[in-house]
């Protein structure tokens, strides 16, 4: 016998032949935004859920994977940052996470949608835990670009946590290598840069690996590493890079010694073992960016399903 | 505007409230076995793929990756195994990949199920790419249990490559202590043993846990490892077990080292650094196996739904 | 390209192996009663839609169809019904459209489940359109067996619009002789009894013919008649009974006559042709109802999932 | 539980927000012709079922609906048609059952699609029941149009039994009132013409009333009427049309006398009280059609998703 009890479900599609589909048990918000459709829904396995565009961006069940991997890996690569930019990130999880370092002075988190980060306040606090009270944090709801192209070298991580660059969206040229160099000319000495990159599902991992070669045009060293996240169904990708050596054979032991002199509580996925094995690009990772030449660029950016990303 | 031309769906349920679908272009072979009902169709995005009693078991997009995994690093663990037996991998992918080292004589593969087999070797030729004709490979259809009975310390290597032990079905007793225990017996001093250990998504990691306490309790050297194929949806765990030291920190180059004199041809997902990276158990799991003290016994054995395997 | 703005659908099983979806645009109101699982959602195509227990009752869109034949059928048999009662019916739709005939005084709605009839008060304007603030229409809150076994022959017409008997719940008795047997006795000389009796898919039909045998057995004139309403995927079946002669050759512009003077403005499925044609039950009804001989009774009553009843 | 045995699924889109989905237990043919895209499956609830361009056409548990309702009212209408051209139509069935009236001595079947015709000749015996090896029978794979402007006033009744009407397809000329004018002058004296007329669900409605004024814009009698076919989900519109008198009030009677003489067999669907039910257009339908004054011509004909027609 079905489940009757489970009559409301969530489409996505993760390619128009694959669809991922979840029982739905609420619907906490609905909206379309200046700039996207948004829901917050409740799942019976995931928790609650954020949707912009119809895409998946994260939930309650697992967003620490996900927020973790993107925050922590480039924040030990710093080692110590102070002053940290968040690009997108309206859940405020990512704010909350680079909080936790005790290095940190301040963080400025650029969303372009008012209404996604009001929204998320409101109903996600199980993901922001909080994170928009610290007075350290400044959120500034305005084009990343800009702010970009007015700022100096004011920051010593950067973090890129923009959604899916659809066609005639804000964030598709945030992908190219123009836009790489402005960040990196906002970065301090030794700073660093890390960004979701996309599904590494083994028909979407050239765009993960196109994407490798346009911040490797731009920072010498870039490394590329991925967390299972369940509930995006892919395996995901991430970027961390550095002008400046990125040691991917640290001693698991100075790592855990880092994270609890510099940050608050437990991490759920990072520690010095696992910080060592995401490190350890999987081969066809390596081999999906050696075989790629190509870059994007702003006359030849991403377009419509080049990418699929999650904030 | 929908796809029309995607008409055929294969739906699987991850959970009661999860449910991957995927568009299908043609069905090669359907029959309800003695033991279970078997689907081998092709997909659009996923290649060709095999179903029993309705889980997907594996595909020829992203194999590679479930296989290598299961087969490499318990082989590295060894670094030279010679006579290796293999539970279930009706496939044949799990002996295509054992038979790639040079140091092995003899393969000796168990499955319960003449009619998959059989299916497999005619539709699966990408899978098995010829295995069932190395003359090293010896494929018995019986019942694993009897056979381990009355075997000796005959094997370097036990790999249980075994699929969702269904209520009733025969499989559900291999996941137990006696079970482990029957494998230890029949391995060689320094012997090796990799298993398939199921989801690691946030609501199955339980089982993994519990199937890891369960291998703790038998061989005192055991290492959790995932890895992401993108056609399960959720992260995949293994286990690999010895009777003695069992090194979670080698030295890249040596792996690859060891790799080039054994094994035949370029390996897709394992070298020295996937291999260094595959061994650092990430924290969730860690801590989901501290968390848990039970075990899985002959007359506490997984139950239906304990387990969603991959064979 | 997918419609990524249908993101979230109501996924209605028809059968074990039919399923019904529909893109869902807001979720309005979701809860469980004493009785039953309740959502009032809004659909794309369909309009705002009732459904108890997943199953799918009635929408905006089509509900007219549906009540319309459930209600002016029976009334146009009586030709000048003056009290009527109603069970179920919970949405005020029923109670809608006999409130339209002039020669209505009373109409007394009998439904289980309080909670279901507010929501639908304060959600479904559309569909009640005020009848619950008409003074002819009293609403009680009761168990239907009860207030049927405490009436006297106060009614000219009796109207059933319950839903599905599902096991344990309370309107599974409500499908039997001598459920059938307990209405005849409230009503007039003369009355009329209407019923909504379930689907008419050729999967489903057997049951309609038992229902049809069952009322048989109590009324000697018993008419089957069926409307297709497009959301409910299957042509929905209903039976008209009277202790009396029930002409089914009327003659149309007579009927329409009858509507002129009775009948509040005009309707939108029911004139004197469309009557004339629904009295024509279809060959493969009648031929059902012929092959059958058996009935539903007290001991024998429907049983869960034998009948799919909209209300 | 889910039912894990209902693994393939068809998955049909009534509407860009509408899914109507099928447990598949069979894959029986898959090819793509020079015309369309074509599948014949088996099911579990309505037996094997043809696809042309991902629409569902008809399938066994119900295509009697279908054709008898195709078929037998213009041949009533007619009352004893000897010569009978029928568009389309590539099941079989269609000829079928005009081949059940004694009167016919000729049927020609034009259809454009060989492939179709051979597969179903192949697949589908259920539906042809061997008709096409009546010597009465002449298949013609041919474009209708061509045939229709090189034929005399050859035939008694003219059926059409096209498909949808897709951009760039052939038969998308063949809903306009050119091709009715062509259909009229191949038919002898008091000749009628029988077509399937589209979805009547209320938001396709507007579709089947705009081919009816096309319809009467050339015939002066045109009798539009519906069957609920329940795999169709939607229930389902024709037209009837006549050069002459249409009689909408039959005497079922005689009609049952006209059937006993000259139809081969007992009908399913069809007998005088049936048939009489159904000239009773229902009032929706007469509305929707008064309602339009627009029609379809070789210059403004039905565009892709105009018309979501079945065969």
């Amino acid at each position: 016998m079905p489940d009757w009890s489970t009559e409301l479900w969530l489409r996505e599609y993760l390619s128009p032949h694959d669809v991922y589909m979840h029982g739905v048990t609420n619907v906490l918000a609905k909206t379309c935004t200046e700039f996207q459709a948004m829901w917050i829904i409740e799942t019976r396995t995931f928790g609650k859920a954020l949707l912009l565009d119809g895409k998946w961006q994260s939930c309650t069940a697992d967003e620490y994977l996900y927020h973790e991997a993107l925050v922590h890996v480039p924040a030990l690569v710093h080692a110590g940052p102070r002053n940290v930019l968040i690009l997108g990130g309206g859940e405020g999880a990512t704010a909350r996470e680079i909080l936790r370092w005790n290095t940190v002075e301040r963080v400025v988190m650029i969303d372009i949608d008012r209404e996604v980060v009001a929204a998320c306040k409101q109903y996600l606090r199980d993901m922001h835990q909080g994170a928009f009270d610290d007075p350290r944090l400044e959120v500034i709801i305005a084009d990343a670009r800009e702010y970009l192209e007015r700022s100096g070298k004011d920051f010593d991580l950067v973090i890129s946590d923009l959604s899916e660059p659809v066609e005639d969206g804000p964030s598709y040229r945030l992908f190219t290598r123009e836009h790489i160099q402005d960040i990196k000319s906002v970065l301090t000495e030794g700073g660093v840069f890390g960004m979701q990159a996309g599904s590494l599902s083994h028909h979407e991992m050239h765009l993960h690996a196109r994407l490798a070669r346009t911040v490797q045009s731009v920072f010498p060293e870039v490394v590329s590493y991925q967390v299972a996240v369940p509930s995006f169904a892919t395996p995901w990708g991430f970027l961390v890079a550095r002008d400046g050596r990125l040691d991917t054979r640290p001693d698991p032991a100075a790592v855990d010694s880092t994270l609890e002199d510099h940050v608050d509580g437990r991490l759920r996925l990072i520690d010095g073992s696992t910080y060592l094995g995401l490190l350890q690009t999987q081969r066809p990772i390596r081999d999906a960016i050696a075989a790629r030449s190509d870059i994007y660029t702003r006359d030849d950016p991403p377009i419509l399903e080049d990418l699929a990303g999650r904030s």
